[in-house]
């Protein structure tokens, strides 16, 4: 039998208890035998209910020093205690999963090694994408790649809301609140559509793919709030959906990542993305362009890539993920990249500064693409025009 | 050092060693500074000019009796001597490696038990999906799931044709033609367009997805050869693609699996999978339905699985891939599976025999989706009008 304890029964943590209840035979048919049991709940709630609900406690300590116990499921949300209970977990010797990016994001290179220090593991996969295997996939299946680029839509609630803005004409606050009646978005859906929660999960995937420390507060990023249905049409005619990206691309020197609204042309599977839907398209120096689709939130997707942690551990498989703080931050300036911009203009000088520009008329004057520069240099060229709006153009 | 040898040096072959050079630095990296070395290649020719031409030998005893080797790479093609040689390196106790769907699909279940009988690994990320990782997410990440339905479109050759005729309106002889002259179909392009290629591949997928062998010879299998203009231009007026698809579907008491070419709604992202793409969609029942894309064949992409599986044996991470012969043969009769044809037919009985179903308009007559039945039943239905044909709807 193999003991562990879920911290934080909330609908992560309780979705765990439940895959591992349902799928128990396959469970155990795949440790050879030996059974899943979860021994403790940590939650300061108590569910009598639940037939698990004489397991719950308010008593870390407890969970911390039950040598019973191997392996520690984080599923609490937030940084603290998260952060804390993960690290006295760790040098406790006990192997941690977690779905909790807020934490991997942020202190995930002092986490990874301090699990290495201990001989235990520290595993993440629903971290990012929910159910969608990607982590380990990066980390092992694509193993013979030097990776060049990571581009996810990584965030369901703002992907919801812009297909409902793209497909149906809403404009955003009724897409929000569309969302947020079905459970799509917090009643402060802040993190979600300013690009907090995509720019973590991009960090993460960043730091894994170039093994390098990225961390959030270096990355420029923003939100979905300023798109209108303005922008969504325009971009539609030149061929282009409008999608909000976490994107880190390995340079020479240094990285570039940014969480933004992008421009996907309907030719890249990406663009057809849709709802609540995630996927990530990682390009190795081999294999080229990879994607992995799926629903990147919810309750038993979530969970299935907490179980699969789970059981990694338990059938004694030490991957040892590993990511290191760089002597000089890697993140470039992201101005100093080159882009192309989607922008919307109704200033009729815009056909003379942008010649090399093919133009489209809309309802408030024109849509173009520029060529491809530095931010800042286009920045520059485009404010001797009135923009509407500028979008970059993956 | 972790020497290896390399069985066949063709165009997968010859890419493991481009790619164990071209990525030595990050694969040391990930090898605790261990490199590694292709100690021999077997084959029939000589390579003078190939700066490991040196290592390439005709002895196949030197080589699975040298105690260096402790890997052994099988990129041959075909099913003999590839089998033979396979079983001689792992009774050797060599750990083996190979992008060899045939061996894999008609021996798989014997070389597993042989593999773990002898402690050492059997891998074949490559042998499907080419470069795309799908063998390792569905052992591995998909672990806390019981797997429902496995859908892939698994070839490209027929996947190419299949979207010149769609997007171009060019008949299949004159898209196979163009598919050969870029080198994407061989001069003999039987194997890919009867649908035996994508037949051995899901083979695997439902072996690993369910536990059991499936044999290819148990498998009702159909190529792409007879759909014609008029299929591709009903289909899409009625909302769909025609793909070839591998699709493998769990029961109570057995297993649907088949190999034909199918119509897939616009609505479903597999429908959007182009040229010599390939993608796998598995449904888990916690996860739902989750996709992989990317190339499913060609040099690099599939020597990039086959050097994944090389780092994870140098890893020393023991993954014992297993599934069983079952008792009963699980694979059922797929004419009792429930199923829904497309049919354009030029018979008027057509409307009063199918009075349920939307009927549209063609050059030849009328097409129509039936509704959901037997194909059994269904076929005995349609054997009472002239059919012009009939493909499965997924």
């Amino acid at each position: 039998m193999i003991n562990i304890a879920i911290l934080g029964f909330g609908v992560v943590g309780s979705g765990v208890a439940e895959v591992i209840k349902e799928n128990s035979k396959s469970l155990s048919d795949k440790l050879q035998g030996q059974e899943l049991n979860v021994k403790y709940i940590l939650d300061k709630r108590t569910f009598p209910e639940h037939e698990l609900g004489d397991r719950v406690t308010t008593d870390f300590d407890m969970i911390v020093n039950d040598p019973d116990i191997v392996m520690i499921v984080e599923t609490m949300g937030g940084s603290h205690p998260a952060y804390e209970f993960t690290k006295r977990a760790i040098e406790a010797g006990k192997n941690v999963v977690t779905s909790n990016k807020e934490v991997v994001a942020n202190f995930g290179t002092e986490l990874l090694d301090l699990a290495r220090e201990n001989n235990v593991n520290y595993l993440f996969e629903a971290s990012v994408g929910g159910g969608i295997p990607i982590i380990r996939p990066m980390w092992q299946c694509l193993a013979a790649n030097e990776i060049e680029s990571v581009t996810g839509i990584l965030n369901g609630t703002t992907n919801f809301i812009l297909t409902k803005m793209i497909d149906e004409n809403m404009d955003f606050s009724e897409a929000l609140k569309i969302a947020q009646s079905l459970g799509y978005a917090e009643a402060n859906p802040a993190a979600d559509v300013e690009g907090l929660d995509t720019c973590r999960k991009i960090c993460i995937l960043a730091s894994l793919a170039f093994g390098n420390t990225i961390s959030p507060d270096k990355v420029h990023c923003e939100g979905i709030t300023e798109i209108t249905l303005s922008d969504v049409s325009a971009a539609d005619m030149l061929g282009y959906s409008i999608k909000l990206l976490g994107r880190a691309v390995k340079g020479d020197k240094n990285t570039y990542v940014i969480t933004a609204p992008h421009l996907v042309s309907y030719e890249n599977p990406m663009a057809g993305v849709n709802d609540v839907y995630n996927a990530i398209t990682v390009c190795g120096n081999a294999v080229g362009d990879v994607m992995f689709y799926g629903r990147g939130a919810g309750k038993l997707p979530t969970a299935s890539a907490v179980v699969a942690d789970i059981v990694d551990i338990a059938r004694e498989c030490k991957k040892a993920i590993t990511w290191t703080v760089a002597e000089k931050d890697p993140v470039c300036d992201y101005k100093e990249a080159k882009v192309r911009f989607f922008v919307r203009t109704d200033d009729k000088k815009a056909n003379d500064l942008f010649p090399n520009c093919v133009f489209c008329t809309t309802d408030e004057g024109y849509a173009f693409i520029t060529e491809e520069n530095t931010e800042s240099a286009l920045c520059e060229a485009l404010s001797k025009i009135n923009v509407l709006s500028k979008i970059r153009v993956l």
